[in-house]
């Protein structure tokens, strides 16, 4: 195998995570110019000056790497939902902020890097496991405030709690999925407020 | 100029309209088969025995045809939601119904005959005048709904009607544009009461 890394140090190699890590910083920036369909490994072993097979050694397909960018890029987005969910102090202001912060993050994330774009929507498209582990604590953040709202008697108790947070998901489903994103950007400005009004006043005891 | 048409009656040809009907109905059918985009107007005159020039006598392109078929599909859609909303007495039901039959007759018409949904799609993307329309026409179906249960007592009324019909416009989009609703396929079962229950929390006095 041949072997055109020059990030052996000191007669050792580079830790594994290491290379995984510059394989993936790498591709990330080589996916946001060329995108993601258009690019083959053998590309991207060029740009980064490894050989392919050395590459295949740390992962099995450009799949695998577009999923680590996919879920880097989700992590990223739950991080910005959840620092403003935190940022509030009571359950209303909670969700309003999850809803303003999902929206903006996202756009942010897939759109202004549009070639990354392509990314995200393969990964929505096939539904990758790292796509639906997010959907997943996304819904699981949401429940926790719905349980807290009506812990603090802000929101009502009537209805099951499975069904007002499955619900209030498919409210903001079309500004969470970037396929469903891409065709709702001109509402992106004024949907967060206005959609957690109405799910706001949908949860009033 | 050609004119391979059969269709002339006793000496006269037929009026204009009728031959609009005939040209709209063949390429119907003919775009059911072929799609939209890979049909070129020559394709379509072969088909219907026509002569390409005949054709542009009527329409002034492939996009005039699509349109009219877009637009007859939209009233087609609306009188299935009319239809619906009529058949119950009070705004709630009427609501509920209204979700209900959007949802059902946008698939049907969208999505079974996999080819209209070409045209559909060029239509809410270059947001044809059709397209603009109905959704103009809808947004007032629901005004009217929610003003008959502002004054029926079912709804509240502290909310400005035009903030609470935006909003509920904006819960319901996803399952009646079709470069939504391809995306929304897997929720469409069960979405339309999920999201009318929510929103009728919303509205309750």
């Amino acid at each position: 195998m041949t072997k055109t890394t020059n990030h052996t140090t000191s007669g050792r190699g580079p830790a594994d995570h290491e290379v995984r890590d510059q394989i993936v910083k790498a591709a990330t920036e080589h996916f946001r110019l060329y995108g993601f369909e258009k690019t083959a490994v053998s590309d991207l072993a060029k740009a980064i000056g490894f050989s392919k097979a050395y590459i295949y050694k740390f992962f099995e397909s450009k799949q695998a790497i577009g999923e680590l960018i996919c879920a880097n890029c989700l992590r990223e987005i739950e991080a910005d939902i959840r620092a403003a969910v935190d940022g509030a102090a009571r359950p209303p202001e909670k969700l309003r902020r999850m809803f303003k912060a999902a929206v903006e993050s996202s756009l942010r994330l897939f759109f202004e890097d549009r070639k990354l774009y392509d990314i995200a929507a393969a990964a929505a498209t096939e539904r990758w496991a790292a796509v639906r582990a997010y959907e997943e604590r996304i819904a699981v953040m949401l429940q926790d405030i719905l349980r807290q709202g009506r812990e603090s008697e802000d929101f009502e108790r009537k209805t099951p709690l499975d069904e007002t947070a499955m619900a209030i998901y498919l409210v903001m489903r079309p500004y969470l999925n970037p396929l469903l994103l891409q065709h709702s950007q001109e509402h992106a400005d004024e949907a967060p407020a206005q959609l957690s009004s109405l799910v706001l006043r949908s949860l009033s005891p």
